[in-house]
């Protein structure tokens, strides 16, 4: 037994998120070494009884008088205020539904407005230049709609780029690629300072590290439900608004669901206030269920202990990459500093496409990006210390 | 037994559909008579284990390989194809993804660009004064966002309100609250001769009569999946291009999954061609495949059978009213000539709103449409005429 197999033992054994692995379907042809939780997490084994009994009961059985007897009406801001402690958002301010990329429109769209209410002269928006591409095409669209020009700049740029012209700034929180954890409460407050909105792009930081959106006076934030919230493929995303903003929150997509009296089929449209305010068209319940049984793997977990075992995580694997890996062959993108990384390692060498598909096939499973990234995410609920000394090992047998 | 028992045991006994409501599940507390089909489609008996197979086995043991070799990435066109047929549509025009009044939005901003990129002095939008909310008020915002005006026209009065500055006219086929089918190819006709484009909005019309989209030369066209395409609550619903139009579609959500090389994670926005141009985001996979379930059902059954028997179950309905109910105790809002009703009858009635209450008591389950109407969906795939004998008496019994 090698000096970092008995350590990943003894970091095992002190673990005390230990015990919610066996809260995770991790079987399967696939083995278990699963570093893709940062794409899409694991089933959490409360899913599939909960998803039978909606589909089941719930639609078969009861149909339409599940909107209001199984709640199925209020579920959007149910799971809102299920997913609020995780970014340190007080209850009443997220709503669940629609994917990212829509979520994305409406909160841009909204920050704009919420600049141009007080000052039309503000016409720029600054965007991540390093963004994840959905991010970047959406803004190019909201700044179209609303006649701003649209700025790239990188997030470690924008207090120097922000001016009396800038009207919102969208950032993420960490980089997709990379893993860089981004400086959410200073870039925040130089927003703030310029009289701009932030809007963060959650993905990759919620369920893994500590967000702190009401503390840090974020604005407007989306996030997805499928990576570090397990809440299956293509789950429903949320939209934050914080509480003293929404009642100026202007969607550009005010279905009927946002209406302030849904079933009084009003031809006038009147907004709902509070988070409800950013929903759209009928919620999709199936998905949004789903994702409300997976949430319950955060029963008795504190974001704060995610965040620790995450870092132990991702030092450990560098540790052992450094052990293992020859020097050279692969370069680091993931910031060494903690205050700068995120839940994931991401390791470039110029044939990462065939070798991300051989560890597949011995049973690590991370993931490629173009052209020259190997990308491994480590999610702490359910990823142990043996699995990350695996995972090095292998790869370097690989890398050759 | 009643002269109208007997009918109904005839028509029943003749119905070359009869066989299908075997795959559906129709017990459970509410008892047999669903007429709110219109509203929720009842459960497919396939879906149950289709969904457990794409949560246990592709999400819980596959996990993100299921992407490819689960079909997931593909499903939104895939889906598309498999509803095409239904509403008279070739291949390679519908994409299944995000809600009605999302896709209501991309259409009509989609409908605008097209019309304002030969001729910028066209801007103006009309809308359906008698629509479903949500698409007069996301037609306010694509009208707001795309500098138009927006005007509610009646739908029989559009032809007249057609002029050079019409850019897009958005059209619900059925009418939610009365059943009234409009003319959907006299009125597309005359959108396109005035050089404007045609939305249609197929949410009440879509799997319960022909659409003939292509055969009629529809511009653009969403509906939902929930109603009479059984998909379950809040299933993702479908956008129409026509296939000429598609490279000319500029969408206000061009999200990744609608870009050229949606991995190749560029930075500059590239729409691919297609109906792969509607999409946004990632798509909802669980809600997705549930959907895909359902609509084997529609396996060796054509469109006109179920209009035929669709027209046969509303006859018999307002003849069993029209024996039953004392006259005048009910207005009848939906039109009596076929060719001016959907799949629905609706009733008008001061107390509707309680009367509702005691038919669903009574396992009679139609719906409740602010302030006084009364309304019974026929779903033809699984409503049959002893259904329709029953709801008319126990009506007649609570309205006393």
């Amino acid at each position: 037994m090698s000096e970092l197999t008995r350590k990943a033992e003894k970091l095992d054994a002190g673990d005390e998120l230990a015990a919610k692995r066996a809260e995770f379907v991790l079987d399967g042809p696939e083995g278990a070494v699963y570093l893709d939780g940062n794409s899409l997490g694991a089933l959490p084994v409360a899913v599939p009884g909960r998803v039978a009994d909606v589909v089941g009961r719930q639609w078969g059985e009861m149909r339409i008088r599940s909107w209001t007897e199984s709640g199925w009406w209020t579920a959007p801001e149910r799971i809102g205020d299920r997913i609020a402690p995780l970014v340190g958002a007080a209850a009443g301010q997220i709503v669940v539904g629609d994917s990212t990329s829509v979520n994305v429109f409406k909160a841009l769209v909204g920050a704009v407005r919420l600049a141009q209410e007080t000052d039309a002269g503000r016409d720029e928006i600054l965007v991540d230049a390093t963004t994840f591409p959905t991010d970047g095409y959406i803004a190019g669209s909201a700044a179209r709609m609303t006649g701003c020009t649209l700025r790239p700049v990188e997030p470690s740029e924008v207090p120097g780029a922000l001016g009396e012209r800038t009207a919102a700034v969208l950032l993420n929180h960490v980089d997709y690629r990379t893993g860089r954890l981004h400086d959410l409460p200073a870039l925040t407050a130089a927003v703030r300072a310029a009289g701009a909105y932030a809007v963060w792009d959650l993905c990759h930081s919620a369920g893994a590290l500590p967000v702190g959106l009401d503390a840090h006076g974020v604005d407007l934030a989306v996030g997805c439900t499928y990576k570090y919230l397990n809440g299956g493929p293509g789950s429903p995303a949320y939209l934050y608004v914080r509480a003293d903003l929404q009642n100026r929150f202007d969607s550009p997509l005010p279905g009927w669901n946002s209406h302030a009296e849904p079933f009084g089929m009003r031809s006038e449209y009147a907004p709902a206030e509070g988070a409800v305010r950013g929903r759209v068209g009928t919620p999709d319940i199936l998905s949004m269920l789903a994702l409300e049984a997976a949430l319950e793997v955060w029963d008795g977990v504190t974001v704060d202990a995610v965040r620790a075992k995450s870092l132990a995580l991702t030092d450990f694997f560098l540790e052992c990459v450094g052990e293992y890996v020859p020097e050279g062959r692969v370069e680091c993108l993931t910031p060494l500093p903690h205050a700068e990384r995120g839940s994931q390692v991401a390791l470039r060498c110029a044939d990462a496409g065939p070798v991300m598909g051989r560890l597949i096939e011995r049973g690590v499973v991370g993931d490629f990006r173009h052209p020259d990234v190997l990308r491994f995410g480590f999610t702490p609920l359910y990823v142990g210390f043996a699995d990350v000394e695996r995972a090095a090992r292998v790869l370097a047998e690989e890398l050759g």
